[in-house]
């Protein structure tokens, strides 16, 4: 059996993956650049609005010509004309006028609030009635209310939602700087693994299931999954097939070769590679601890279990982070879509280990969720789509009471 | 003015959606049916694993050979062979005997256990001590454990995960019918739009916003934003591009031509468009009120406002329920990706009305974090681009005081 050198914690793997440099940045089209991590700053080049809008349909006004207006004693303004949508105001208001104006029109010179339509009324065509007064800037748009130019908008890393994308349009830009898409190379090995198609799969086989969930989960992440396949478990073949998925990929990652068993393949490969070097021989993880993480030159090789629910688990806790990493961002285990539960079970866990532990949630109770455990045979990967989340017991925590508040992490 | 013939709340939305036929199914390859909503149940067409299973590396034993085994008065096994990964066990197991067994490698015929390795000693490479008595079924993960076959896996509509991909792959289902990812075209419309490439924008005018933010979110709802298009704001234009984009979309959603002001064309143009029913025609939401939802055939023809932000939140609110009962699921704000917080503000909201308010969130606090409301001038679109989600008050409830528990969507 290969002795683990040194067993790192989960929180130090973290930490390693947080010195390797991302990815070249590229430019894409706004169309395209949903989703994509930002390669540098943005900073506004100009202001939104760059023109005074009004916000509610009305009247632009002064808003001194409307002080102390009131149901009673309304105060009277001549209209002194309309506001066209997309149309720079024609003329600047004078004191003791108003102009109609739509939401989104431009406020006439002059002009500095807005009465909303619900507040006048109009007589004879040529004046109206304000019953309400405004204060200056009501209802309006400023210049550089929205964004002001050069503020910085988003920063280096940032991953762009839809509203944000709606904010480089309205700022005019059209194309966006991101760091590349990681390229990954999903490779499963073992004996007893046969492709996924065999018909009649014969005793002690099972069929591959890593290659098709693993690049799942990479695509998921934002990453590309390019080469799949299933290799003999064969030292020849392993280097073999790296060799070729380095060629074309930012990522390499083989699962079933690390076991602690009679083969550990897994660094033998990386030894074979490249310029490569071994950054972390095991993790204080469960479920998952054979763990290989290396470097061919500057290229990411992980070693994962071979153990369908095991890859999944580690790749989740690791491989995900490091393809954020590579596009720039902290490798960490997002907190953003994580929600608090209630353990309605015991979570034992044990002092110095990380545990990745499924559960169910229960929403049909009152106060906050429920969170169940799913505890189950080793190795079965039903398991993992009975689950919709996991907990993260760190290392330092032997295990949750029942009735703990967690945070569950969505699967 | 076009006056709302009936004004309905959004839980009215969401049934009429719930009414509307998902699109054709189509059969996808495994590997591209990850994040794809089924098209009918999935049952297990076989049983996992179809060989019983060492969970642990040990030794493979009849368990009653272990009865009362402990490290005073350990049970002396012969060794009787070794199992290999990926092949059937050769010969059946007798009692008194013990085959070694790796983790996932085929229990022989006669054996109904597994002993952990770390419970072993071997004594001069033919017998083994076993210090610690095992129960049948311990460490075995017997045929069927997994999956049963019959079993239903997935319900239609279901949206796979990369571990339900895992779980396909499995079984051997190669081929996956999955409903038809919806085309969606996107239109947007105003006298005050100009291209968002646009060098200098003239005064009163302002960039598309719209086709841009709009077909990213319908993009991350798994739908494909096909024809983006500008529009100039005349009927002619609009029931042009629209018939063109029925042509090859399943929905049309046009922004900017459904607003309460002087010209309300989304109706008249779908009254142009065939076989055309109106459904919705205003709804009681904030923001948004101007929605409309109509039928051409059997495609949707939504109509949001013009407003960036607003039509954000209303596609959210309705066309993403949209899309998703197209595939198959119930037209919902989804729970799943909802997560509990405490305001920091009050909330103010009006009986009868829908509110979605942004929401910024702070999880430096001490157990559930605070949500901050974002209130801020109508108009603004970097508003949503500081949220991190929205809180929905139903229309029932009169706004949320202070301290109030809120479930916050994500955005």
């Amino acid at each position: 059996m290969t002795e683990f050198l040194k067993v790192k914690t989960a929180p130090e793997v973290l930490s390693i993956l947080d010195e390797i440099p991302p990815l070249p940045a590229e430019t894409v089209l706004l169309e395209q650049a949903g989703g994509r991590a930002l390669a540098s700053d943005i900073t506004a080049p100009e202001s939104v609005p760059h023109f005074a809008r009004a916000t509610m349909d009305g009247f632009a006004v002064r808003a001194r010509d409307t002080f102390g207006a009131s149901e009673s004693l309304p105060a009277l303004l001549e209209i002194a004309g309309e506001v066209t949508m997309g149309v720079a105001a024609g003329g600047a208001l004078e004191s003791g006028r108003a102009f109609a104006i739509p939401t989104g029109g431009m406020l006439p010179g002059g002009a500095d609030a807005v009465v909303m339509v619900e507040y006048t009324q109009v007589l004879d065509g040529k004046m109206i009635e304000v019953t309400r007064p405004v204060a200056p800037g009501e209802n309006v748009l400023d210049i550089g209310d929205d964004i002001r130019e050069g503020e910085t908008i988003f920063e280096k890393g940032w991953r762009l939602r839809p509203q944000d994308v709606g904010v480089l349009a309205a700022l005019g830009i059209t194309g966006v700087s991101v760091f590349r898409r990681p390229r990954v190379a999903v490779i499963s090995t073992g004996d007893e693994i046969v492709p996924v198609d065999t018909g009649t799969v014969p005793p002690g086989k099972v069929r591959d299931i890593n290659t098709f969930a693993l690049a799942a989960q990479i695509e998921s992440a934002g990453a590309v999954a390019g080469l799949r396949e299933k290799v003999p478990d064969t030292l020849e073949d392993l280097v073999a097939t790296s060799l070729r998925a380095l060629a074309g990929h930012d990522m390499v990652v083989l699962s079933g070769g690390s076991s602690v068993g009679a083969r550990d393949y897994t660094v033998r490969v990386l030894e074979r590679l490249p310029q490569s070097r071994l950054l972390v021989h095991g993790v204080a993880i469960r479920p998952g601890k054979p763990i290989i993480l290396g470097l061919s030159g500057e290229k990411l090789f992980w070693g994962l279990p071979g153990q369908p629910a095991s890859a999944l688990i580690t790749c989740r806790a690791f491989v995900v982070p490091s393809l954020e990493r590579l596009q720039g961002r902290r490798a960490e285990w997002s907190r953003q879509s994580a929600f608090r539960a209630v353990l309605n079970r015991r979570m034992p866990s044990v002092h110095g280990r990380t545990d990745f532990i499924p559960v169910a949630i229960d929403r049909n109770v009152p106060g906050l969720p429920e969170a169940l455990p799913i505890f189950g045979k080793s190795g079965a990967i039903s398991l993992l789509a009975r689950a919709e989340g996991y907990v993260i017991v760190p290392e330092h925590v032997e295990g949750y009471d029942r009735g703990t508040e967690v945070n569950v992490h969505l699967f």
